[in-house]
């Protein structure tokens, strides 16, 4: 078996076999296939295709090129969320403990900002004395006291898919949906967990801009979790804009906390209460609508709340700032962004959102940037409110970057659309997948 | 611009514009884009073609990457001939001194063996004293004074070329036509002639299997050259089993010289004395038919002839050796192979007699291995002749390689056919492009 006969095959619409993919993947984690040949092969995948059935293969392989967790010490319950991405998506703030709350078990490994904006370990980070990083007797015993523990993603998970994904990156080869989906699937089945719930994410802020390629994406996922033995479901979401209020670090971690006191953004609520319960509904054995019901209940009850709280101070965080979030790190300089004629805000754009976000200090421009925890965007109006020319709609907030202020707004207001009528705005979850 | 840019437009099936091209071109031929972009954007190629203008741009970067010759001083005749390679393709060695014994200036880089056999250079070299390396006021000199000069291709021409043919080698992108087409094209072009004679095999000791794919990439090849100003013409050559008797360097010296002498194997002489007519037809404003009139002429009455022996001579080559062939070097060790029942030759595979000569040591199996100049196949019968059990169809032929004369056997018998019924023989040319 020779690389070259692997991209040739490819290339010709082939269908690889099972051996020639763990061959590619081994030789290129290793170092054995170089680069070019990989891109090649990479290159045929987006333009050929891969069946479910070499997507699942794939998958498997780059899940295997390092280290598998195992979390059966942990019992039947354990339970894993993944969002494929957005601005402003704090969910893994929200979803984590309101899970935990009804009897999940959250043994959860998150990234750092790839995309814009930090990642859920980078808005952890914004909580004084949070760990994230437990070794992994810390991180089982903090589980089993509390259910649930979020840390950094460790750098032996999927490493074949790490060293393709930088690949992939740098020759147009990122937007292939089995390759997109294989690389999901390979760090969540690495991870460990029984079930497994996919936040696909719709819309001009998400990767999948039409809600076709999303639910291909969302039902190969699936369907390789499935493959591989695991509970999984996934569901649609929209994101044309962005999620919540809040885009930034601390600013999240404040409206997470929100929420999970029964309060916040109705559409938050609205994608964070399912998710949780479609958790609990494979980890537990429970029909759907008991654990929505469990899920409201924790919400209205305290009981997410009180599971968030406890499970920061476990990790080293300074609970106190959860009851207070005003104590949160807060930003020196403030910028306000004005309707500039009245009417109907119909569209905020996502992206133009995370992108001043970006620029004032929430994400990284490269990779070794440090985030500033209190940078970020407050939306003070949202997408279907009347506005008044003059009125406030936005609220920029940096430590460090107050001399982008008005580069930033003029970027915001261009993402910021407002009407004569009245918008229609679509349910936040679109469809649930599996 | 950005390669990753060029490599998402051309995956979407975009037109990649001049300067795009250009760019890519550059970029890779002085080492600002590595290989695993250039890899991506070559599959993308691959799967997505080329316009016919974008096959043109290419050739036309690629030949600008390094020198280009200009044969302005030598006149308005300069003709070249382009074969796309195959078996026993002794072509050049008839087709240049006959061209240029009618009026052709003939001023000549060939290659050396890529494939299975020697090139030209090789086979040039088993003529004591002959040079293969002239200095460029050599060349020129040769050239005005006896109308033709043949050396190895400078290092300098195209090197682009060189760079993405190695780099294709190795990803499974060579089989794409305007890719073929490009790097054919940007050599020939680079080399000066203003009229070029394409000679496109097919059949399965080709490269092109097909007669459909051989017209596609003949056809491309002369617009391509038209579009850089050039006269150019191809025709379509059957290579279903090797051109003329011999196949290995001396050998295929000794042949070409009964050709020039006005005899030799008819196959062949039905092939080069259109080449070289088709070189004059355009470098001399000749009509086609007394073009060819006067290549038959010239072979009859000793003129070819003569202009070899000129060529040979001027280039330090013992013109001698030619006069009496049985003085080129000579294998030391023979081997027949016979018929192993009676009647008609049906196939003799053109890729089992050329790997059998290479086994022999005719051509390379690695690119620093010496060529034994001695070595090859004779083929003592051919495709059409009728044989009794028992009777010589080839002689194998090495100074070096002898051990292997059992196994080169068996593998040239498993190429041999013999059938009931005598085979109907394809014309030598199948058709003459532009």
């Amino acid at each position: 078996m020779t690389v070259y006969d692997i991209i040739a095959k490819k290339k010709t619409g082939g269908v690889l076999s099972r051996e020639e993919i763990d061959f590619f993947i081994a030789g290129y984690t290793e170092g054995r296939i170089p680069d070019y040949q990989a891109s090649a092969l990479l290159m045929a995948i987006c333009l050929r295709g891969m069946t479910d059935r070499e997507a699942a293969d794939l998958t498997g392989a780059m899940m295997r090129s390092g280290d598998v967790i195992d979390l059966s010490a942990l019992g039947a319950r354990t339970a894993d969320k993944h969002s494929t991405g957005g601005v402003g998506d704090k969910t893994t703030l929200i979803v984590a403990p309101l899970a935990a709350a009804i009897g999940c078990t959250v043994a959860k490994m998150s990234g750092r900002g790839l995309g814009l904006t930090g990642g859920t370990v980078d808005k952890l980070e914004s909580i004084a004395g949070y760990r994230t990083s437990l070794t992994p007797e810390e991180f089982l015993t903090t589980v089993k006291r509390t259910g649930i523990a979020v840390v950094g993603q460790s750098g032996c998970l999927a490493p074949a898919d790490k060293k393709l994904y930088a690949l992939r990156d740098v020759t147009a080869t990122v937007d292939s949906i089995p390759l997109i989906a294989s690389s999901i699937m390979s760090k969540k089945l690495a991870s460990g967990a029984k079930r497994i719930v996919l936040d696909v994410k719709v819309g001009s802020g998400a990767f999948m801009k039409t809600e076709e390629e999303a639910r291909h994406l969302a039902r190969l996922m699936v369907d390789i979790g499935r493959a591989h033995g695991r509970s999984v479901c996934a569901v649609l979401s929209d994101m044309g804009a962005p999620l919540g209020r809040a885009v930034g670090n601390a600013l999240e971690v404040a409206e997470a906390v929100e929420v999970l006191r029964g309060g916040g953004c109705p559409r938050l609520r609205a994608l964070c209460k399912p998710l949780a319960a479609l958790m609990a509904e494979g980890a537990l054995g429970l029909p759907r609508e008991v654990a929505e019901e469990r899920a409201e209940a924790a919400l209205t009850n305290g009981d997410a709340y009180r599971k968030m709280c406890e499970w920061i101070a476990a990790q080293g965080g300074d609970a106190s700032l959860l009851h207070d979030t005003s104590r949160l790190p807060r930003a020196t300089h403030s910028y306000t962004v004005r309707a500039d004629r009245s009417g109907f805000l119909t569209a905020i754009d996502a992206e133009a959102v995370g992108r001043a976000a970006m620029l004032l200090g929430a994400g990284r421009e490269r990779k070794e940037d440090p985030i500033d925890p209190t940078a970020g965007v407050r939306l003070e109006r949202t997408v279907g409110d009347r506005v008044e020319r003059g009125d406030a709609i936005a609220t920029l907030l940096t430590d460090t970057r107050s001399d982008r202020f008005p580069e930033v707004a003029s970027l915001l207001s261009e993402g910021i659309a407002i009407g004569d009528a009245a918008p229609i705005l679509r349910n936040v979850i679109l469809d649930v997948i599996g």
